[in-house]
């Protein structure tokens, strides 16, 4: 969570955000049952939307280097219909893979379960550095 | 490169390719210097330049299935700027991994070029799965 608040604030060029506390701040993550019914999915995906999403995945990433020491990259690749997929890497090893369907609708139950979720990804990738620790650091 | 024509093949709903020949079919995949300096970079990467680098990859995705008999997927992560990068991977490996720029400008020197480029990605992916089997055949 602190790593998905330091990407918001990292993308603040002007500041705007300072003000807000780190509650504020995520709430924009958050979707209720009710608010996830009211968004539509007719047009193309939001691009706060897909911001939030990348924030996310970058979070995660930034986890990834800091519970590994290795250098992470990133791919996001959406279609205008919301389906799509996004994987972490580092080295040859893709550390995060997964699909992502609905992205007009992405967010989370609740803080808890995004701090949860952001975790256990950061978890799994740790795991798999450790059982192929060659390829996660083949950066040829 | 057959791959190649089998995607741009396969993208042609209405079959107003048939008629063209594979020469005709991979011409708009050749720039020459002339053409390259030409192309303008300050607008948004052309929709049609993006399908073509997205049949390029893909049939290169294709090839790799072919020579390791592994499932691929690809993603290509590019920004209006023209900078990006595309994977493919299989399983957990990352096979392939490049960093796009002036993707403006995607094309290649000749017919030869671009054979030589798919042939030479297609050799390397299946040299890193033979290097690394397990973890090219771990779909968790």
């Amino acid at each position: 969570m602190r790593d998905l608040i330091d990407q918001l604030r990292a993308g603040d060029t002007y500041g705007q955000l300072d003000r807000l506390g780190w509650e504020k701040l995520l709430s924009p993550f958050v979707l209720t049952p009710q608010r996830r019914r009211e968004l539509g999915i007719s047009c193309d995906v939001d691009p706060a939307t897909e911001g939030r999403l990348r924030s996310f995945y970058q979070a995660v990433a930034a986890g990834i280097e800091k519970a590994t020491g290795l250098v992470t990259g990133y791919l996001l690749d959406l279609s205008h219909e919301g389906f799509g997929r996004v994987t972490v890497f580092t080295g040859r090893l893709v550390v995060v893979s997964e699909v992502l369907r609905d992205a007009h609708r992405f967010g989370f139950d609740s803080i808890d379960h995004l701090a949860g979720r952001g975790e256990a990804l950061v978890g799994a990738a740790a795991a798999l550095v450790r059982a192929h620790p060659e390829v996660a650091r083949d950066d040829s």
